[in-house]
């Protein structure tokens, strides 16, 4: 069977890795070349197939129909212009054409969101992981007008190390992070809320987000804990989203509240919804977890490509 | 010297052991007895020093002058009765005697907001390890009126898994915590939040507060996120906090976000703030942290017996 | 296409819960009954399928061309027996049918030593996840008769901890495992010591080992490091083990010490090997990694079950 | 009352904390200065105190009597040099003075093994982590000429991850580390066996150690599984161990296999014994414990400067 040939640009650092695994185990998708400045010439193992890391200059644009930039904020959106230019559809997950940071009229690739806009697209921004996972947690609350426009939504969220990048530092050392929690970015200053606060406004929301990121000593999964106060009361919420995410293979409303372990190496965020007791407003608590490395990169990004080519949505992906 | 004899009831668990380890080690206190119903004639060793624990019914409650009950919650006021007839002091560390589940009139441990109350009583309730955090990090802005009444102070928490006790069960066994992280009593249904909701009450505070509590993967330590819409904008928040507990040797608040290894084995709390960026509504990020088995159960209650005894309150804990 | 139905024993555990992953995503098997005497009615998904756990009792054994028996040890031996009168082919994970311990006659289910006995056998006793490692990694030695008799060789193993099974104990718990390591079974006394000497001396061998097993804050995966002294230097030991091995698809001879981290979720055994510098006594060092439930157990039984039912031997692994 | 004034050169990492930690808390030392070149200015406080890191070449030599050096093996030597002609006594922990490396004549810093050589000396040469445990779980058998000289004492030890230092490595990242176990230095060749080899000819050894380090995933301890051959069988051998260590206070034989978690934050060494079942050649297997950055670095050197100093030996000290 013939299968697509795609590229990954940025291939040797987490999210790359991930990516040319799921290439590689694709059923229509096949590996052109994937490239990595920093290990170029080095060799990785994906499924038995033995890739070799090009420079990012040599790489053959040209024989890949699609094209994933995995590359590095600032780097990225010069190759994705060379990648376009050489006729290849690019899903970009840096965040350099993410709302808030990149030009007008690029679709953000959300498609529980936003998917017609992403079906006739050349090029994809891929969100980044904190926002995918808080978007989808609170967009039926958003295009249901539920949330209290005078109350900040608190959005507490931690993440395994792999959220991080393989670079090394000092502080994502083992003997650091091991038997550790910390939050950072604290005051509202993750560079991810430029797109939070645009998306939020597109899709008709006013109010006030408060965001805290941690580390915690895991590998991967990010769980986010979201607190808002509501206009008024809602009997069910579970079924509000249910009916919202209805068709969606890669949402789940689950009654338990989730665990890391319930998402890794899956492509789905799972969604449960508590209302708070004995508080004079209304106010919901919303616990949900994705993968960072699928759902928040990887994952995401093959969903998009399957929609920018044509083919299933769900194909090569684990729900 | 002279030491002051005292006894541990309920001494084989996380708490009680630690209870035992500052007991041994402090230059005032000596061990008179120490209770363990299940692990009864079991033989402990504390700073070189053997315990051999006893049975409940065995304790020779009228040879201390102080006794700790870290009994479970339900079995604990029993033994504190009977600990205060023989003649003891007492510091019960289980819920059974806290506001809103206990009887009025016995003074509640947390030294640093009711200093004065403890300091002549003959019982004291030790505070449960998330109110202590909550608590602390919330005081100089209840007592400062700083908190809207109309907006739902949001408590996130995370806690090591000795915060669950030291008897086994399947959700707290290695291969289900490691690599892992979830929430739970999600709802605001934590029993914590009947003696949190008394506590802001008496401190004159109006206001509800949503409490998450989670389960991290390490094995001490708890750290609050807490987001708290303001009545107005406060210009530098660390100042008020700092003027407030200017003379509290164990509350020191920081520059940076504290993280778990910066708190445990110390009896101290770390408080940090923020104003949140870009919100119309002035809003305060506090993160908090406390070694969950020290100010947040054993040493908290060591520095409520040092008070009790008219001891150095800080005798035997390290800041 | 039709697929063969096999029944699985003793579902709920670890090595169960794998063999059910394993059993759903085989393209020539589906589940015909999975049983779990204790949590008899629970629901489990595995790829999206739900399994009901039965009773032992209601088992359907003769639905089932095959059945794994993963019962405890003990337990076991019967129901091999009432699958076997029912018609059944049986993999039987358990110790009960293992050399040294079983009746003769029961093949030994390591195929890549074993594999014309397994071929035309009714039932297979799958070997413990110990002597797997063990005897794969000193297979070519003990065939080229390479080692000393008159000097023990040391086997010193670490295993994560789902190698303990899945029923809550004291010692297994978070707080007890994590930042911590430790030996056990210390003396040579590990039962698995008991189908190691007899394989060993099936394939000839005549010498001492010493086991010694330790437990790792890990969820999975052995890594064993054996030294082992000589009858005479050997040039290239990589070479003899490569060759022994050379048609075997799940055993691979590495340049560099393997980490677990390459052998979780395979079937593989990834063995290394070392000529120990500066020593009188010509000595190899043999590192080789497995995990433990995969080739160390659930891995290793459908291999097996390939093999019985005339499949190709790899499928439904990853190598 | 007088303390004596000590300096620590090397600092900044684990090591160099833990010796400041040890000397602040010291009843008769003081900290005259901290040297770390790459940290220099920057501030660290133990046990409330603040240090601040001064630059090597500022070291104010002539104020100590004693000065400890944690630097660098190789930069090492240099700097002891120029604090023994500043009149100060030195223990080096760097691997430059150590038998089998440095020059004859400087003792080697066992105090439990070279006691008289250590008292009367000006430099110590403070033993590596991994030799310290081995060469004191060996001693008794090599003076008691129990190991057979003809087959290899096989020693396998895993250490957590400040073994490694603290400067920033890929391969000592929290998402290596974790979940993770691997072996290094196969083939015999740590540097370590430098002094071990020298150590145990000069206590009459004439045997080969076969040593393969392995990396835990975790921040503290090494726990070392020896397996010796011995000349005949030995009934008690608790009791050789017991009588020969009978007076050393940092010395435990113990009835059960030691944890890493029974020694971490001790100068302690667990040291268990057991003669392996089932074996032509009576062999033992010795399991011993200690932390690395306390009997196997800072604490045993202030065990070695407390002799140097002529202090009662365990001052400053836990056991």
């Amino acid at each position: 069977m013939h299968k697509i040939p795609v590229g990954i640009l940025g291939a040797s650092g987490y999210v790359g890795r991930e990516l040319c695994q799921l290439v590689v185990d694709h059923p229509s998708l096949s590996l052109a070349f994937a490239t990595a400045n920093e290990q170029r010439g080095q060799h990785a193992t994906f499924s038995g197939e033995d890739i070799v890391f090009g420079a990012m200059e040599d790489a053959p644009l040209n024989q890949a129909e699609l094209v994933f930039s995995a590359l590095p904020h600032g780097a990225s959106s010069h190759w994705v212009g060379r990648a376009s230019e050489a006729g290849a559809q690019v899903v970009d997950l840096s965040q350099d054409l993410r709302p808030g940071t990149g030009p007008d009229g690029i679709p953000y690739g959300l498609p529980e969101l936003m998917r017609s806009k992403i079906k006739g697209a050349r090029i994809v921004a891929n969100p980044g992981c904190y926002p995918t996972v808080m978007l989808l947690a609170l967009a039926p609350a958003i295009r249901g007008g539920l949330i209290r426009a005078d109350s900040p939504v608190s959005v507490v969220a931690a993440s395994g190390v792999t959220g991080a990048g393989s670079s090394p530092k000092p502080e994502m050392m083992f003997a650091e992070v091991g038997e550790n929690y910390r939050a950072y970015a604290v005051g509202n200053s993750h560079r991810h809320m430029l797109e939070v606060r645009a998306i939020i406004k597109s899709l008709g929301g006013d109010f006030d987000v408060v965001f805290t990121p941690h580390l915690l000593p895991v590998s991967r999964g990010i769980l986010a804990t979201i607190t808002v106060a509501l206009n008024e009361a809602v009997d069910a919420p579970s079924e509000i989203w249910r009916a919202f995410y209805e068709a969606e293979p890669f949402v789940q409303i689950v009654d338990e509240a989730p665990s890391l372990k319930q998402v890794v190496h899956r492509n789905s965020v799972l969604i449960n919804l508590h209302r708070a007791e004995k508080v004079r407003t209304p106010t919901l608590i919303i616990v949900a977890a994705i993968d960072n490395l699928m759902k928040g990169a990887a994952g995401q990004a093959v969903q998009n490509a399957n929609l920018l080519l044509g083919l299933d949505e769900g194909q090569g992906l684990r729900a």
